[in-house]
């Protein structure tokens, strides 16, 4: 049932050799702090002697959820497919990052409620969403399979056409839900401090969620296999942004982390394919609280901390001109010997 | 002897429209954290419907310290100009993350030890370096005006030619000493937090640093006026910056404050003229841990945290792509109407 992923871990060899051509720019040891970091993992992963972002893609997988029925969100599972044209039509937040820091927008759809006619949406369907994973399993594991693979071939499709950094986002009204759950399920936490309140839905609303992904859990005899955890409790969109992060790991390409939802498909890459972890960066801390229980369970920093909450890529596509710089900065910035700096 | 700036403090009259703009985004309420208020801060500077950012300028101020000869640095006065030369060739850490994103950068000569004869350097020099604030005044009052109007004028001039944004960065061995002493003196605050490594002194250069502020500080009747203090405390570098920043305000454009050295003449320029504090932004919270206080004391959040302490205008460079997002959706993004979604 498993899948077995072909990824190499990042080779730390050249380390010191790096950290050197750093720690010879004109500046201060450690003076660029954070940028020095994504250098170097960069250029780990890269193993160039000039590191660059090329192509960088932003994929958005779309799809719905059975546990959106109960009322745990601020919206209705409509506005998934409402948001999906919203982004086909470039009108979104993460439209807007994206074109600005030009970075290439792709939307599928990972299990809508309906399908949806449009040249421009890839279709990998799963399903017509999950099922309401407070009372039985959200899918099966055939699902899972099926969407870590359609999630890895199109990670390796990009990094064929010359894409060297994978960024995913998500829609899923309801996947907030799933995303807790699976951290609490994963780590066999406490529920609670596992939850938000996502978009921002109200006090009675959160404890209803809680409630239910309590008795989700409650289901279930843990600990459990990570596709099975997947199968129980996540979304169509999470299994097959866990794909895609597992397909750019296999492809050796560099994957941007953006928020809440996403970090929850990186831990389950993780704990599929422990090598994945060396590939990532992470673009930025969500105001979900609990996100920081996840960057954590990863040793993870992320870049950014705006106070978003939004989802869809946009915390990822923000972050993408620090990674540029990074690589500006490693490229091109004077040694102390090239400048006759004596220091 | 005090200058007038003629510094119009931004209107508030349309926040509720333009916070109205921003909520009826697609996306809930708050979701964009801090890139709404980004966006917010520009649409009330900038008073029109569409926000953007126009020839965003890099203004570097040079400048060399007497106190710089004590040894409480972690190079001598010589790198100021060797890193002026390296400016003018393109290889400093602020040269790579400007070209990357997009900005211009220019660098003056604002009182460093020696002239140095180059046609890209704008010569704004008000000495051959300041006197050692440690034993007697750094500058004469005479100076601290001059360099205000200088610096002033170099904005304005900006401005004119259709820039919209200002920031600037500062090279000066020694200067971290000197936008400490004026931290403390300007609040009246013990010198010990006040103080801290700047580019990575060890414990025995911290101690004499500490020192010699107290040293400098106990020469002066506290509160002395702003202009006194620059003259007292200041670098040639700092109180151009500050000028810079009062002339932008005058012009009614964004300055996007960098670093601890900065943020010191940011302070000195609110001081000069509160109305300054509109116009604004802070790009990053510095290593240099007395940073906070500086932006508590401006009541400021910086946009990133990078573990930066490099100086030379690095932070703001890094932070200038977050502002063009923020243009961008708030131009950009579709309205629940726009985008028939129905929340």
């Amino acid at each position: 049932m498993s899948e077995y992923w072909n990824i190499r871990p990042v080779s730390k060899e050249r380390t010191a050799q790096i950290q050197h051509r750093i720690d010879t720019k004109t500046k201060p040891l450690g003076a660029l702090g954070r940028m020095e970091e994504i250098a170097l993992q960069l250029a780990l992963i890269q193993g160039q002697d000039k590191i660059t972002i090329t192509q960088p893609t932003m994929l958005v997988f779309a799809a719905d959820h059975g546990i959106a029925q109960q009322g745990i969100s601020i919206a209705p599972s409509a506005v998934t497919r409402q948001m999906v044209l919203n982004f086909l039509s470039g009108g979104a937040a993460v439209n807007c990052f994206c074109r600005c820091h030009d970075m290439a927008l792709q939307v599928v759809d990972a299990g809508m409620l309906e399908p949806l006619e449009d040249a421009r949406l890839i279709q990998q369907r799963l399903g017509a969403g999950t099922q309401d994973f407070s009372v039985r399993a959200a899918m099966s594991l055939q699902q899972v399979n099926a969407g870590l693979k359609l999630g890895a071939e199109l990670a390796h499709k990009l990094a064929e056409q010359g894409c060297n950094l994978l960024a995913c986002g998500e829609m899923g009204i309801g996947n907030t839900s799933s995303a807790s759950a699976l951290l609490a399920a994963l780590y066999q936490l406490p529920v609670e401090p596992c939850v938000g309140r996502g978009t921002g839905i109200d006090d009675r609303q959160l404890q209803r969620k809680i409630a239910l992904i309590t008795a989700a859990i409650s289901r279930l005899d843990l600990p459990l296999p990570p596709q099975t955890l997947l199968a129980e409790l996540g979304g169509f969109e999470i299994v097959q942004i866990t794909g895609a992060m597992l397909g750019a790991a296999e492809a050796g390409i560099a994957i941007l982390v953006d928020g809440f939802i996403v970090t929850a498909a990186a831990l389950l890459a993780c704990q599929l394919a422990p090598a994945c972890r060396d590939y990532m960066i992470f673009a930025h801390g969500s105001a979900e609280a609990a996100h920081g229980r996840m960057l954590n369970a990863l040793d993870a920093q992320p870049l950014l901390d705006l106070g978003l909450r939004l989802g869809e890529g946009t915390g990822a596509a923000l972050a993408l001109p620090l990674l540029r710089a990074a690589c500006c900065f490693y490229n091109d910035m004077a040694s102390f010997a090239d400048a006759g700096v004596t220091v």
